[in-house]
């Protein structure tokens, strides 16, 4: 079966601060990762660009650009635009009904978005919902969407901007170390937020030191380890434990 | 690295029914399992036998024989009886103790042990209590026991007799269809208490259609699968989101 | 005053594999009791007629005649189908009003409902919240309805597929050993969801054995005992601590 | 079966302020109850008696007599005083055993004591887990004590000085209107702690606001109502929902 | 800076009971004070008046009246009604932008409104989900409204009516001594709620007690305190703690 | 009244990382501030030491010596060394009384320990119990120690290690940048965890981004703020919201 990752982030720029080692490492392993962002984060998350005068137009425009930029430094070829709004995004059915057409055009063996808590920005956790919905229509048989019902893909939900505040609790770190330069790169492909460009390193490293702090006996980690965090809203499925 | 788990449990029969399958597929794959016992339940899970009127040692040592069958049902071979009493088991410094020279001894690389809560059994949650306790104090070099300091090997919580009086969320669904026939087999070694065998058995079954009910569209799982469930209480370590 | 329990479920065939034993010891008593269906659960949990080929309206028609069925097996005259959709069920202000009346009609001692998380279905908490919403509004003398403005009757959240996965403690065990025939032959009403006739005959043996566990020493009750779990969202009212 | 109403407490007033009304209400209807006094709460809450320079002895018998006069005014003739230390009381073997026999000896039908966490008076929670412990081991037929093994009886954990710092919501509201009388006077009983008298016949009266507005339609209560609000650790267990 | 506080409630009596205290004490200060009422609670806070058979025109203009006399009682002069209606109070995007305007407007200092839970009236929470999300608009450079984006102000969850049923947890006890007469005289505006002046002062009350036992050895607290408590959704800023 | 800070830490070197930035604040105000480690941290935090060979005698004298300049380098003059022993450090009624006395003595306005949870270290809520029990024991007027009883001064506990596994949210950002330079100092005097130097700095930078964005509009910050974050225990008692 076709490893096929899928990507619902509620900004341009959110899939690279949070999931790019996860979407990096899927690439890197001639998987399919497609990236859903459902707004260009057009009005919260440009504010140099506000300040510059640019109108709302140029404004999506750009953030569209260097997401796809972002997008491709991480190997992710298949990059899409809903144009939904930000500020507030909101949750409709059209929106619903547009994620259940992808879920069931990509079949996603995993599925990464936002978790459900974010008191700073209600558009993650807008974007979280209707992940999360359209996953569970895209399962019925009846749901009137070309494709097959889907099977019931693993969800993980990526770190929040402050992670204590959002009822966020590491439940899997993922080892980044070998596409972090891809990363780093990603992130420098959004020059309108590049104070965040050392705060994600920051918290890569911060991430790889408690993977290494929970890595057991068995591992034979190099020295700087970067690492990402994830929650599971569903129970793990495996054959072995470990 | 050589794979190694250690069971602690608070009375004679707990890993039969809450970890057989895990300890089951370990041993098939042909790794080091360790089960250790804290007491044989002789005062809280042998009612069976003070109603026949046999004395606390003979009660110990049925428990004992027995336990040693299940465990051979099971493929492990190397199960221990600290013998440190029930109902109450207490919390003592020598147990912390005992506890760390085993975890120095064995370098378990995964731990299965009771949940932290139990409201209807407090030897579950003290027998939690000193697994934990003494898995971080071998990790101090510092600590006078034999053997090197401990990595830090991941912990998995069996399921508790009333889960949801527990506290106790399913995080990770382990699937044990191959070797559920063991299972099955190990739990007739406890004729004392009969009326589990089909609770457990019921159990396994649910588990396992739960199993596929979050298994994703990559698994071909036979029509009937059986289950354990496991919590974390520390996260996961991993090179793939899956 | 007459006692009256009013069911509200988001699909046709939940009232009977949640709270059929509840409804069935109602009617026994001679109780009214109103069983409403928001949706016939035409799209997401009627997959063996779609996969026949069976049309929307006839898979709509099949649902209610089953409902039917099911419902007077439990000896419920009184069954209401909302047809309002699923999968999914969406909460407006009609369906609002639409309970609000029922509720000033049928004027409920006992409320029965979802809970309000279920991560494996959106439309069970969506009824639960209309449930809840639409009690509360009947409450206010200016809500425009006929009828009076109702007392605030005790609410019962019935069990959900995955409790554990879904917030769900049992705070209350309900016997339900007289009528269990009752239930299973509701059950065997619903031919299209044949798995869950055994999956929830075993599920209220468990929360049968769960029920004597927690009885105390009072009751002198069968050796099978068949049980039904629910939560209260709202505090008990008594007279005595029992 | 007798009914028999078991309360332990840690210090010699609690169970006037919290249980008042529960145990006068028992006392009315005939049944037997059993007031269990940890300590005399001669250090934490005997204030004005060292301030007038008492000695510990004569605290101790003056809280005693104040106490046993308090449980006559509920009609309450059965109240024990174990004289364990308060400020801090400590868990021991010995007090769980002493509760042990005590629990084979009353047979109680209904427990009462402190909940499980108080961040103002650890003695509270100390008892709590006193008692639920003993209640655990009594159920154990090889515990060695006189009596039969203990059915599970209900348990109720009585509200904190500060409910919500100490993760108090209620669950059970208790109509104590008629015993309301009876209560004021017990706790007339204890001068020492005047400042409470009226402070818990406001709780009372509140708890009884609340207990109307969750009663529904059925109930014809008084204009005042009186109340006391209880937590239950264990499910209910009932044949009838209401 | 100017000190300016916003109070979004949902009703028009809802400022009164719940944070009159604090209203007076910056009044008396002489910040600024600004009350929105989303609504006026003329259909679900107004029995009396329905009773009375009064039309719906003419409960909002008493209830209004009303309001504006407390609000005046408390020194508030800026007193705003939405006319949104109640029961239920539905959230919508013309009421995020009102709200997000009046942000602009009155640039806050700090922000009181309904806490998130409220399990016996939907408004309160819908009130409090629109306050907030109307916050963090207001902060985004790109939001189409007048005035400049806002800083991000502290957010005070006033006390429900219920608090332990709704999740609150006093996170802050403000003394309102000084003030209390005032907020006496406030309630006293409200004829239609006479039965809650007694019921909000015995919680002044009360929350005073709680305020002087958890003052620590610094205050020199009148005999008699009266308090209001509110929760923290955002964490405290402080250079100094204490 | 004089200001006191009390900090109460399992280990030597804890009170810098964690509250450095507090105590030098303090100190630097010209407030009392006692520092008390109940065991130097000698088994579990000196790996580097006993990789060297040297005896635990001379671990605790290089932890001592190395704490006593940090806390000189933060202004603290006064810190104290109970040398209770580490991994495991044990709750005992010899340990609360030394406490109970050192509270009597110190009379503190304000206490930092560390908080009640922490999976990867049980000294560290070992201390905090204790810090938390004899604050209550030190209020008793029946204790029998020195000095007074003590009022009932606010605690705070810093931050873990692994915040999020730890239940810790921040409520209190705490801004230490005019101090921050003394805590690095601080920090250098503890060679044998120079890993730390690093980390602690980054989670200062962080701590104080999320300060700048929970500081309303309010403040003047400085570009580079620097915070340490803290939970509360008790509520916050105050004059005025903010």
């Amino acid at each position: 079966m076709t490893q096929s990752t899928l990507v619902v982030s509620a900004h341009a720029g959110d899939f690279v601060w949070r999931a790019g080692g996860a979407i990096a490492l899927a690439a890197a392993r001639g998987e399919r990762v497609t990236v859903v962002c459902l707004s260009y984060g057009e009005r919260g998350e440009s504010a140099e660009a506000w300040r510059q005068g640019r109108t709302l137009e140029e404004i999506k425009a750009l953030r569209r650009a260097e997401a796809e930029q972002a997008a491709a430094a991480l190997g992710a070829g298949d990059i899409r635009f809903l144009d939904a709004g930000d500020y507030p995004l909101r949750e409709t059915p059209e929106l619903h009904d547009e994620l259940v057409k992808i879920y069931r055009e990509v079949v996603p063996t995993v599925v990464l978005t936002h978790p459900a808590e974010d008191p700073y920005n209600g558009d993650h956790p807008a974007a979280c919902r209707m992940a999360l919905q359209a996953r569970v229509l895209a399962q019925a048989i009846g749901y009137p969407a070309p494709g097959e019902p889907l099977g019931a893909p693993p969800v993980f939900f990526f770190e929040p901007h402050q992670p204590e505040m959002s009822g966020f609790i590491p439940q899997v770190l993922l080892d980044i170390t070998e596409v972090f330069e891809s990363k780093r790169k990603a992130m420098e492909c959004l020059p309108a937020q590049k104070h965040l460009w050392d705060y994600y390193t920051d918290l890569a490293v911060r991430r790889g030191v408690q993977l290494k702090r929970n890595a057991g006996p068995n591992l034979g980690l190099p020295h700087k380890t970067y690492g990402e965090a994830y929650m599971r809203p569903y129970p793990q499925v495996t054959a072995v434990l470990s």
